[in-house]
Formats: structure tokens, C-alpha cells, sequence
């Protein structure tokens, strides 16, 4: 397969492309790095990068920054803000490509643990990942051209750790290629409309 | 207790009025109706609220207008903007509530099963839903004073049928009495952080 990877330069991108990439022609993108760059916020940019590339066989997105701070330090603004980069962004790649994507192609998404195990400042992270885990239940029986779509929701991964570990008091890290397989699991496998966990 | 009603005058809100009304002071509040009058989309107007009203026991809100249309119809925008008044306009009337509702006091928002059993055209709805899910299950641990938050999740109600019934094919509509139970279990109970559904 062709397959798109936005975000691949990140933490998870990184893992997810040593496993796909064994066995598949893998297309990198981000905002600054890899074969193609791109703004997942801005539909333009989107747009771009598809007619760039061609149609590719299944779509990964592994983006998405939202604003961690005490819920009585949020406002209205630093919650939208965060779905619009986290959720808006993955949406814009999933509404762009709905024409572009070969027949029986798949998107794949990613969220994460905190909908269901939270941490202290996590309140519009938690905001964003059950967004995303509504959008590909409630989408998913409407795609066009027996495309699926899924996200995949991993706890904190353990090549994270350095960065993230000291903000999830007492998360057991999860193994990056447990991540990996649950990308693997919705490329290549037949599921959709599902919230892929790996915890 | 004094529970503020945000939505009073809807489907869900006669339907919580009329159990909790029995044996609680109800402030009824809407867009156009009620004792008070509220734009949740306008965090001022929902300080001005609660300025006027003074400090509630409980805040239920069953409010939220989202765009129904299928997916591929669907752009940023109108994501974008059923965020901004189901999920962002009951967040504003949390935020600017912390500092105001009783110590030990409650809110209890709505969401909806379109994030569990999708429907046609109900992506942006179940985007929603699940913000809201996620959002009270990442904030409940952070909230001051001893405050509580759930959100209910109903399915289609009885008495929503003859509006709704036929966009919702296939699903088995739940008795008024069993929604307004669940608001009451919220504010009447000890439970936080939980999506309280109605199926
Ligand atoms: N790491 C974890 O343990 C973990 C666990 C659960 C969930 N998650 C979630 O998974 C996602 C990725 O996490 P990560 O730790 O892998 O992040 P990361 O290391 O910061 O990498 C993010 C990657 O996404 C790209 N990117 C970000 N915003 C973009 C945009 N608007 N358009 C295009 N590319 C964009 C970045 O490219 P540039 O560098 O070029 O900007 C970067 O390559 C996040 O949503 C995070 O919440 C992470
Ligand atoms: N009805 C169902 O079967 C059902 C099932 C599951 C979930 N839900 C969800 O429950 C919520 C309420 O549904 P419903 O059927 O009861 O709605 P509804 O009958 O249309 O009533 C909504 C009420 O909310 C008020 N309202 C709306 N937007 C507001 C705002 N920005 N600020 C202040 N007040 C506002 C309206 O006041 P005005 O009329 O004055 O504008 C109205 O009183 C929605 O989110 C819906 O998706 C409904």
C-alpha cells in the first residue's frame, strides 16, 4: 500500500513508520519535516498536499496539540483552541481526502488515554480525544467508497516517557510496538468506527 | 436546593423540571423563555446570569444545537460551530459557575447516544457528544470545593419522537421518567466524572 503519514517525525509518527514501513511505501509528512509538508489546520494546505501526492491507500494522522492547564485556568478560548489543532486538524484530512483516497482505502486517526484514565491540567485533552472517538463512531457508516475510519487511543508511550511521564502520575507506559500493531491493526485489518485502545 | 435550569423550556428540560421541581427550587433558564434569560455561546451573558440569579445548589443544562448533515457535506465549519454551541456553550456555563455555585454543589450537562449508536447525518452531533463525555471525565477531579460534574446521555425520548423519530432509524426511544431519574441521580447523588446514559 501507499500510505500517508502525517505527523511522522513525531514520537508515535516515528513508530508507527518503522512498522509500516517494513512492508509498505510510506509517504512522511509534517509541518516542517518529511517527504511533504503540511498544516493539518488550514483545509487549504490539505488540499495541496493531496493533489501533491496522488491518492494514497490509507491515510495515518498522528498530530494534534492541545493546551494541558488546571480546568479553572481553561477559558472558552484555550478549549476550542486545542479541538480546533487536535480534532479540526485530523478532520480536515479525513473531509480532504474523502474524494482522493483509493476505493476501500482507511484513516486512521489518533486521540489518546485521557477520556478514560485522567491526569491533573488534562481536561481539554480529555475534551479532544472523546471528540475524535464520536467523530469516527458517528462517521464511519457514512464514508463513500468502502473507505473506513478509525482512531487509535494509546496510553503514554514509553519512548514518551522523558518528555510526558512526570504528568501521568501513576500511568503504566504502554510498548511502542503494541502502539505500532494498533496501527497496523486498522490499516490492514477490516475494522471501522472503532476507538482502538492500547493500554 | 436552588437548581438552575438552562434549557427549561426544551424537550429534556420540561422533562427534568417536572421530577425535580416536586421537591427543589427551580430556576428555569433559556435563550428566550424562563426566569432568566441566557446566551450560553456569550461567556459575559453567563456571568451576568449568575451574577443576577446568586449562587445555585446544582446547574443542569439541556441545551445544544448541532449540524445535521452527512459527512460529506459536513466542512470544518459546521463541525466547528456544533462545538461552539453544544459543547463550548455548556463549558462556559461550568467555567464561569466555579467560583459561583454552593460548596458540594453540582452541574450536570447533556450530551446524547450519537456517539454510541450512530445515526445518518449524525457525525457532528456524536463529535459533540463525545467532547462532553470526555471533557467531564478529564475535569471532574479538578473541580473546587468539593463541586461535582456528570453529563447525562440520553437516548431519543418518548416525547421526542413525533419531531425526531425519523432521523433516528432503528432506535428504541426511552420513557421521559427514565431521563429525568438520571438528571436526578447527578445532582441528588454522589457521583462525578461519569456519562450517565439512558438506553
Ligand atoms: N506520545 C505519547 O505518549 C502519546 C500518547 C497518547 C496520545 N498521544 C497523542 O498522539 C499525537 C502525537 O503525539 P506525539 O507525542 O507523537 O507528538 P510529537 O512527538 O509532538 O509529534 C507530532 C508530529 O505531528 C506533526 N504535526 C503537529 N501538528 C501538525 C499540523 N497542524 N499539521 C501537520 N503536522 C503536524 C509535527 O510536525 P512538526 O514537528 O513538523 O510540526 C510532528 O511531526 C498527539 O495528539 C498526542 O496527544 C501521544
Ligand atoms: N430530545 C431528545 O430526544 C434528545 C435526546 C438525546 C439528547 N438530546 C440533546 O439534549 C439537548 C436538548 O435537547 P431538546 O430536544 O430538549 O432541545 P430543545 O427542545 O430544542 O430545547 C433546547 C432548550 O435549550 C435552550 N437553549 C438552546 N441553546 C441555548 C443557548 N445557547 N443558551 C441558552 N439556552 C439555550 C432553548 O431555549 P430557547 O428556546 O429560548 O432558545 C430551549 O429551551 C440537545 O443537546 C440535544 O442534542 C436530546
Amino acid at each position: 500500500m501507499r500510505i500517508l503519514v502525517v505527523g511522522a517525525a513525531g514520537d508515535i509518527g516515528q513508530v508507527v513508520c518503522d512498522e509500516l514501513g517494513q512492508r509498505h511505501d510510506l509517504i512522511r509528512a509534517g509541518r516542517s519535516s518529511g517527504d511533504v509538508q503540511v498544516d493539518l489546520a488550514d483545509a487549504a494546505s490539505v488540499a495541496a498536499m493531496y493533489a501533491k501526492i496522488g491518492p494514497p491507500d490509507a491515510v495515518i494522522s498522528t498530530t494534534g496539540d492541545v493546551h494541558f492547564a488546571p480546568v479553572s485556568q481553561q477559558t472558552a478560548q484555550t478549549f476550542l483552541d486545542s479541538l480546533q489543532q487536535k480534532v479540526i486538524g485530523q478532520v480536515n484530512l479525513v473531509l480532504a481526502g474523502l474524494d482522493v483516497v483509493a476505493d476501500g482505502g482507511s484513516f486512521t486517526l489518533t486521540s489518546g488515554i485521557l477520556d478514560r484514565v485522567p491526569i491533573p491540567m488534562g481536561s481539554a485533552a480529555a475534551m479532544a480525544n472523546g471528540a475524535l472517538g464520536g467523530f469516527v463512531r458517528g462517521a464511519a457508516g457514512e464514508m463513500p467508497r468502502g473507505l473506513r475510519i478509525n482512531v487509535v487511543s494509546p496510553g503514554l508511550l514509553e519512548v514518551s516517557v522523558p518528555r510526558y511521564g512526570a504528568w501521568f502520575p501513576g500511568h503504566v507506559p504502554v510498548a511502542s510496538d503494541r502502539v505500532a500493531q494498533a496501527f497496523a491493526f486498522s490499516v490492514e485489518g477490516t475494522a471501522t468506527g472503532q476507538v482502538i485502545t492500547v493500554d
